[in-house]
């Protein structure tokens, strides 16, 4: 825990932190309610465990099995050997769910997931209540109920009933809807997205989207976080708690339930109390929030952010293989605010030393689309090791003399040498060509170069960096 | 010629309309400027046409070869024994384009493209304003110079040094870039999109997007119109146009160079007289063109106004499997300016009648993630047959009770049973779970319902219908 400074974190995010630093990274894991019969959530559970390669010991806490999965089965987590249990999940009936806190209590549990339905979302809000008050009252903290679970890649702990997760990285991600999370797992998967660590918050009756902030804060696997937010349990709370997490890690965060029918629609689906959506917006603002308005650009701008270094300067910079894809890319640079500089006399010369003359010589840079793969690495490398520039923007279009994977190599191989000569700047690229030459480039790029890359997306590309210079500006990483 | 009324369309329409009749369904084609080496572009175009079983006839124009792929070439077009050509394309050097025109004309070629570069976008627009005065003082009409050619997929016309295009459709697609021409094809055949026509203007010296609209009203297989436009050459003429077009087929305009940033790369890229984008704006929404701001979202739109019937009313109901999907469906809604009716109370006594009692019976519908495919089914048709509804939105996520090939083909025979008896309404669907099992149910349902359906993306599925409603509202399709 040297990796954060605890200056300026309360008692209670520290509180926290330490609690997670347990859950997310357990020596071992208590399974309240697992089964063994297929099919059945308590099975699902300790089958994701096993399968997901989990190292630590998992307590299957059954009274009427032995066994489940080859694994020793208990009647109760108190019979457990360990003095202390750092995880748990709990798949009982809802109605017996309070019940078993104080047995959680005296193992020493920090935090228990309870993915049993049957509260407040079935009518039932008396009973998630008395789960509450016993948490209080015993000291435990509770993810959910309702909920699917959470993912830690890093420790391969997947203690959820839905598939285990397999790709490792920096992205955590949050949501408030088991259908969103289920997104977030299809969408990180269709991109290969690295995960540090995928939270459903389901009911929310306690752990809350500020709660988790303090470790994905601590966290060294966690460069970006995305958030699928329904409602704020307590306002004050997460702009404080965001204003400080925000400096050092970017937050993205999709507000749902923003106009009067999604408003309408998140009180009858979570009985979610929501403040006006200009309120939200400013105290947003404020904390550093970057805010988005479409689930597949929260998880974009969330896994470009876990990628991307943070830019040093305002001045953007645009390569162009096409003309038309720089006119998109330039409207979309002013959409995102982004400082398109002015092109360097001695970087236009140099390129003149290359680029056909029918090319356009300023910013963008159009080095048009009879550039060969080697001209578009000498571009690329001219661009980051030049002292003005910041961050760099590429198009592509399918050529014949560039077909998408010549250009893949060329921009891993430009950027990886530039990063060798200590231009770490950020690249974001924009493809457009055939398929599946195409995706297959860009899983190139993004996987060798850690590069994001948008298929057809132009804009898309630009937002990444535009979100990636609002955090920047907010965090003081740009130099005045 | 008879699906279309003449009245209303002016003499150079009507003009036009015959000429594209002829240049898009050619009974020959003659390439000036075969040629026999692979890697050139008179070649391309001459495999091309051949690969993409085009069953016309062929004629190679070069001096200097006796057949090409087979084919007998030609010396000059005015030896092809055919007293008429209907489609011609032309891949000579530039300067000696000019000279041609007078032959074609002898041919009575009635358009002819250019696909030849070292004009205006080379700094020679001298020679650009000979061939547009050659091609008026003879007859001719241009697509180009500077452009990858056009495809008639109906008719199995590849025109184009590019891959041949091979889904056959309803969405018209018009690029004023080779760039974004490319990322069309790329991102039709990911999304399996249907084309009717594609058309690259390249540097637009003469036909334009206003021309190509009087074919695509005429044209039976065209259902819908995606254009990138940089520059509108005549605005009076694009809008009186679009005005009467747009009341029988949606226009889909992504106006690129509408920035600061992005009108001075459009000036540098085709030297195109930009108007303000309040203008712009306004001559827009006179003329029912629906106004997107991303390519994708082009796409997207377009192929979606492709496959959806209009709908009949204002009411929009919702079906969704998870309530946080819905909170986003219906924040969309309000976005797109859509009407989500009250749930009637017979559909909603009809769904209580299967549904858990925790789902949510309004509008949004809430059945839950525990319905199963059944239910799903049931849920959809008793939407579609109701009486007062228009149009439905389905929201899914990956559930073990309800995976997504069996949602899939829940919607499918739903909507197909629901069509059967009378109720083609327009339907949308947003998907969000595993791949590739997500991926492919989309695909699954877009080909054997003609719905289009998204992943991970509630925003779109519900833009596509914000855009139908867009149109249908201007086209007086909606019942008072």
């Amino acid at each position: 825990m040297s990796s954060y400074s605890v200056e300026g974190i309360p008692e209670y995010g520290k509180d926290l932190i330490n609690r997670f630093m347990r859950f997310f990274r357990p020596r071992s894991v208590a399974v309240i309610g697992a089964s063994r019969e297929p099919g059945r959530v308590g099975y699902a559970v300790i089958k994701n465990l096993v399968d997901g390669g989990y190292k630590g010991k998992i307590y299957p806490i059954n009274p009427r099995a032995a066994e489940i999965l080859g694994l020793k089965c208990y009647p109760d987590i108190r019979e457990v050997p360990d003095p202390e249990v750092d995880s748990a999940l709990i798949s009982i009936p809802a109605a017996m769910v309070p019940d078993v806190i104080p047995s959680l209590a005296e193992k020493k549990v920090p935090v228990a997931v309870v993915v049993s339905s049957g509260f407040a979302e079935t009518g039932n809000p008396e009973l998630q209540e008395k789960l509450v008050r016993m948490a209080r009252q015993y000291g435990v903290r509770i993810i959910g109920p309702n909920t699917y679970g959470i993912y830690s890649p890093w420790y391969n702990l997947s203690l959820s009933f839905t598939i285990p997760y397999e790709h490792k990285g920096g992205l955590a991600v949050v949501a408030q809807s088991g259908g969103v999370g289920m997104a977030s797992f299809g969408f990180a998967r269709w991109k290969k997205a690295g995960i540090s660590i995928n939270v459903g918050l389901g009911n929310m009756s306690d752990i809350d989207h500020a709660d988790l902030l303090w470790y994905f804060y601590a966290d060294e696997h966690t460069k970006a976080i995305s958030f699928h937010m329904e409602s704020i349990k307590d306002g004050k709370k997460f702009i404080e708690t965001a204003k400080i997490v925000s400096k050092k890690k970017p937050i993205v965060v999709l507000k749902a339930g923003r106009t009067g029918y999604g408003e309408k629609a998140a009180k009858s689906h979570t009985a979610a109390l929501t403040a006006s959506d200009e309120v939200i917006n400013a105290a947003f603002k404020k904390a550093g929030v970057i805010r988005v308005y479409a689930l597949d650009e929260l998880f974009d701008v969330g896994r470009s952010l876990a990628m991307l270094p943070p830019p040093k300067g305002e001045n953007v910079f645009i390569i162009t293989m096409a003309g038309g894809l720089g006119v998109l890319l330039c409207d979309a640079a002013a959409d995102n605010n982004l400082h398109l500089m002015e092109a360097p006399q001695d970087l236009v010369d140099e390129f003149k030393k290359f680029v056909p003359p029918f090319g356009a010589f300023g910013n963008p840079m159009d080095i048009t689309g009879s550039c060969t793969p080697d001209m578009v690495q000498k571009g690329i490398k001219l661009a980051l090791m030049h002292p003005k520039t910041d961050a760099i923007i590429i198009g592509h279009w399918h050529t014949v003399i560039t077909p998408p994977m010549e250009f893949a190599k060329s921009v891993v191989e430009g950027v990886n040498e530039a990063r060798a000569n200590g231009m770490d700047k950020p690249v974001v690229v924009s493809m457009s060509g055939d398929i599946p030459e195409t995706l297959q480039a860009i899983d190139y790029i993004e996987t060798h170069a850690q590069v994001p890359a948008f298929f057809c997306q132009p804009e898309r590309a630009v937002r990444v960096l535009g979100a990636l210079y609002q955090w920047a500006r907010y965090a003081g990483f740009l130099k005045k």
